[in-house]
Order: structure tokens, then C-alpha cells, then sequence
């Protein structure tokens, strides 16, 4: 059948945009469905059909997706969401056996993402210059010492999402207090300069970069880029094409880099659709279309840099509304 | 001429929906005009045509707005930030003698709505049940002795928007360290119970409240709103109509109320619209026609719990992008 190429996005969440892109790259392909834990989460209700599931750390959760995927003849599967990324990364055989691709990297990529001292570790190793960071307390105040590295410094969770937690710390006093309060801590340089946001999309079949868009950050807004302006720089395609084929990325990820004195400084990688992918989608870098041209089999040509610059990207709050009713129909529209 | 109902709006920033929803209304009337002194500030690009303007804390900023409303002829202006309500309050006659209506209490109402310590003593002169604050130290430490108060409690500067440095306190040791290094701190008691909003429009003709929509607060981002309810209690619309009335409150407003054991405590009063207004209007509650109304000459009818409870909002992100060259065009469309 020729309408039956089936999407599933996980933990949708408020992500209303991305499942409206998918909606409009399937229109008469197939459909896109869409899963949440709650029935508050707005984007279930662009989706052509939901499901309001268990949370992702209760026993069955797995289960209760694949089983979604089967019935649904779904043929990619995708989430929003950090932690579940390692799920369908170390799931993958499951779910391609019942006929879906996961859209997500390879389980030792996921877990290097999310663990930025290892992230650390591997752009040192490859001569990727990156934000100097320590686990090591005594290695810290060495460096403080020697001239190194100089406060300000931030001081976050080795793993941890979004800014939860970030403190910028200025004495030795403070980090000795932090240290001893908290565990698996990593201390980081404070970067003064620019920061960056590239989308960037790794073919799932040539395994190529195929499409990178770079904005420049102006606003941030909780944590996420609320304003942002595109720019394009040879230099910096360049550095994020031999990064993420060195690192071994699939799929579409969202890398945070810093400009200071005229260089790039990789900062880090979330494997999935970042909060600010709109930008790139609204400039026309249709990832979503990449993904159906993956998953039915064609592979992308290579459009890095096919956008304009000085594209102006300004979020705004937009309402869904729903009756109780609705909201208690258990999950299937 | 009958299209000559121009409608403006300062400080439009992200509220793009509420600039939409004057421009639905004002259809074939008269034109939504908005101004910011950022180009970046979404809101503006809903409008029919925009000013961008000095800040408002900049010289010649008052007379800048008095010659966009007489060349355009607007009937009526509002503004969607706190400190600028005072300036339309004050100079509420400079509008007036051009014509221009200011949508905006009086100058007393709006300065007791920013200084929460006088709203607390406005609303224990006049009975209301409110959220128990002190600005004294002394008196606090006394009652914590009497066990009128109890840890944990808020501290909050006086004056302020938001939950912009607001810190939950559980010792008397950091209430001090607080009080030595800021001024004009208040302690406010820790609520435990329910938050609800609630729109109020106050007739700017009959200077009665004839219009009220509760929702309860399901989930806060960034200071607002992000998930809410509507609901309706008539004991809430009574105490809401008798505080407005007491308070003197003109034209829209936003009111947070607590619910501790079945008890409703007013708690402060945004004397604009409220970043939560889009749940009542997606409900029907329509206050932009009140507004226009109004400024028509024409009283509002009452309709005070007209819209059904049980209906769900949930904000998004929506985005708007524009090249460099509309921005560049000097502030007008």
C-alpha cells in the first residue's frame, strides 16, 4: 500500500512543531502518531492519531510501544526525549524485527552524548578544541595555579539536561562546597563569547552529513533558544562534518558550539531534534522529508549551507485548547 | 469614518496572541497597531502596521508614543509591561486631550498592584483573606514565636515582576543573611494549596467587573502559566467582584488567588493582561471587544461565568522568522 508509510514520535511533549513538519512531509504517505505519558502534552493533539502511555521508567513501557509500532504499521520511530533515546538505541534489533526503524545513533554514541566528561575525553583525543573541563578537584586547582584556567567557571552535573542545576562559581571556596555536597560533578571553563546551535542531519544510509544549518543564539528562554539569526561559515561546516563523522552520529542531532577570538569550541550534542530546529525547518531544511526518503529506502544528496543567512527566528506562545471531555476519551482519538 | 477605530499596543514583545485577537476584533473597524523597542519582539509582525521605539526609560520616549497615536488616530492604547502602565496612568490626560484612550487603572490602583506590602495592607484593612507578609523583622521573628508563621517562607523584594528572585527560606539564619544584603525584602507566608488566575475585565464606562474567568494553574515555565483549567465557583466570583470593586481596578487585569482548605487568599494583582490570557478568550471570553466597545461609547453587558469549566490550555511554542531586511526597514511595515 502506497499510504502506509507510518510515523511515531515519543514524548512528544510540547514539541506541537515537530509532529505538524512530519504531518505535512506525510500528508498522503501516511500517517503520524504520536505518544505521550500525559494527556497535557499539547503535541498529541497535531498528531493524526495518539496514545497516552505509561512513563517511560514504568515496567512495560517497551512493550507497550512496540506493540503501538506493530499495530500501527510503523515504519520509523523517533523521540524527543533524552533519556529515551538509549531505549530505542539499545532496542533497536526489537524494533527493527517487527518492520520500524528507530531514527537514533548506536547505543555507545547516545551514552558518550550524555556523559559530558566522556564527550570531553573524545574531542581532546581527536584534537577537536573543546570547553576545558575537570572531574578532578586536585587537577582543577593544579591548572588554577599554573595559570591554566581562571575563574569564572561553571560547575554542573557530568550528565544533566538542559541548564538544571548550572552554577557559575567564582572561588575555590565554592567548588570545595559544591564538591562536597554533590557527586559526579564536572567543573568547565566559562566561555565569553558567541554561542551557537547547528542542526545537523546524518544521512541513516550513507552514513554522510547531509545537511547542516547554524544559527547564531541571541536569547535564551529557559533553558532554550529563543531567539536565534542564521549564519553560514565554511569553517564551521567543515569542523562539524569531520566531528560528527569522527563521532560516529546517525540521524538528526543538535550540536551547542562557542565562537571566542575568532574559533569554534564544541560544546555538546543532543542526539535527537534540538528545542530550536523550527529555525532550520522555517529556512527551509527539511529534515523531516529526510527521514521518509531514509526510511523508504532513497538516500539524501548532500544540501549543507542550502539556506539563507540573516533568517531572524523569534518563538512566541501559541495555545491548544481541550475539553475534559476529550482529554479523558484514554488516549486514542 | 467608520474604520477608525485604531487600537495600540506598547511593548507587544511575545504576546503575539493577544495582538492577533485585537486584530480579529477590530476586522473592517480599524486597524491593531503595536510598538517595541526591539525588532525581535515577535508580537509586532502580527500587527497591521509597527513602531519601533526608543526604551521607555530613554528621553523623548512619552512624546515619541503621544505622535504615533495622533498621527494614527488611535482611540484607544495599552500596554503589555508593568512599568509602563504607570506612565499611562500618569499621564493618562496627555493622552486624553489627543483623542487617545488610556485602557489602564488609575495612578494609586496600579502603584498599591506593584508594591506588594501595600496590597497586604490594603486587603487587611478591607478583610480579605491574603497571604500573610511582613517587611519587618522584628515582627516576624515574633510571630514565629507565637507560632502565627512557621518555615518555610518566601522572600521577595517589594517591588518586583514574576519569580524573579524569589527564594523559598526554611531558617532564621538566611532570613538574616537575606535582610543584611538586600533592601526593601519582604517575607511572605508558603501557601500549600492550589493556584488559581483569574481575568477580570472592569467596564471602563460603569466601573463595574462584568467579566470573570478562573482557571487553575496546572503547571508554571518561566514564570507563567504553561498548563491550566477553567473552573467556576460562584464564593470566588463574589470575592473577586467585591476586591476589584474595593480596590478600584479599571479595564483588564489578572488576579493570583491561593485555595488553602477550601479558603481563597487573594495573593497580588497584574492590573494588565496576564500572560494567561489566552485561555480565557480561547473560551469565549472576549475581552478585546470589550475593550473596543468601550471605546466605542458602549457599556458591557454582564457576563461573569459565561464560558465551560473543564477546559484544558496548554501553551506551545510557535515561531515567526524574518530576513534582515524587513528588520532593517526602519520600524514601520
Amino acid at each position: 500500500m502506497k499510504n502506509d508509510l507510518n510515523i511515531l514520535i515519543l514524548s512528544c511533549g510540547t514539541r506541537n512543531k515537530i509532529v505538524q513538519y512530519f504531518k505535512k512531509e506525510l500528508s498522503g504517505k501516511g500517517l503520524i502518531i504520536a505518544t505521550d505519558s500525559s494527556g497535557l502534552a499539547p503535541a498529541l493533539y497535531e498528531a493524526d492519531k495518539y496514545f497516552i502511555v505509561p512513563r517511560m521508567n514504568e515496567e512495560g513501557y517497551l512493550e507497550c510501544i512496540l506493540s503501538i509500532c506493530k499495530d500501527n504499521k510503523i515504519k520509523a520511530v523517533l523521540s524527543l526525549i533524552d533519556p529515551e533515546l538509549s531505549l530505542l538505541a539499545e532496542n533497536k534489533k526489537a524494533f527493527l524485527d517487527i518492520g520500524t526503524i528507530p531514527i537514533v545513533s548506536n547505543p555507545e554514541v547516545i551514552e558518550k552524548s550524555f556523559d559530558k566528561y566522556k564527550m570531553y575525553e573524545f574531542m581532546i583525543q581527536n584534537n577537536f578544541q573543546t570547553v576545558k573541563s575537570y572531574i578532578d578537584e586536585a587537577q582543577f586547582y593544579n591548572d588554577l595555579e599554573t595559570g591554566d584556567i581562571a575563574f569564572p567557571v561553571f560547575v554542573k552535573p557530568v550528565k544533566g539536561s538542559a541548564s538544571i542545576n548550572i552554577s557559575k562559581v567564582t572561588s575555590k571556596n565554592e567548588i570545595k562546597m559544591l564538591f562536597s555536597q554533590f557527586d559526579n560533578l564536572m567543573i568547565q571553563e566559562f566561555m565569553d563569547g558567541a554561542e551557537y546551535g547547528a542542526d545537523v542531519y546524518i544521512d541513516m544510509l550513507s552514513e554522510e552529513p547531509v545537511s547542516i544549518f547554524i544559527k547564531e543564539k541571541l536569547k535564551m528562554r529557559a533553558g532554550e533558544t529563543d531567539k536565534s539569526v542564521s549564519v553560514k561559515d565554511e569553517k564551521l561546516f567543515k569542523l562539524i562534518r569531520d566531528f560528527v563523522k569522527k563521532a560516529d552520529f546517525k540521524g538528526i542531532i543538535d550540536i551547542d558550539i562557542f565562537k571566542v577570538n575568532d574559533a569554534y569550541y564544541i560544546s555538546e550534542v543532543n542526539p535527537r531534534f534540538g528545542g530550536g530546529f523550527p529555525h532550520a525547518y522555517e529556512c527551509g531544511v527539511n529534515v523531516p522529508k529526510m527521514i521518509i526518503n531514509n526510511v523508504s529506502g532513497n538516500v539524501n544528496e548532500n544540501v549543507i549551507g542550502q539556506y539563507n543567512e540573516g533568517i531572524y527566528m523569534m518563538k512566541f506562545n501559541e495555545v491548544k485548547v481541550f475539553s475534559h471531555k476529550l482529554l479523558s476519551t484514554g488516549g486514542r482519538r
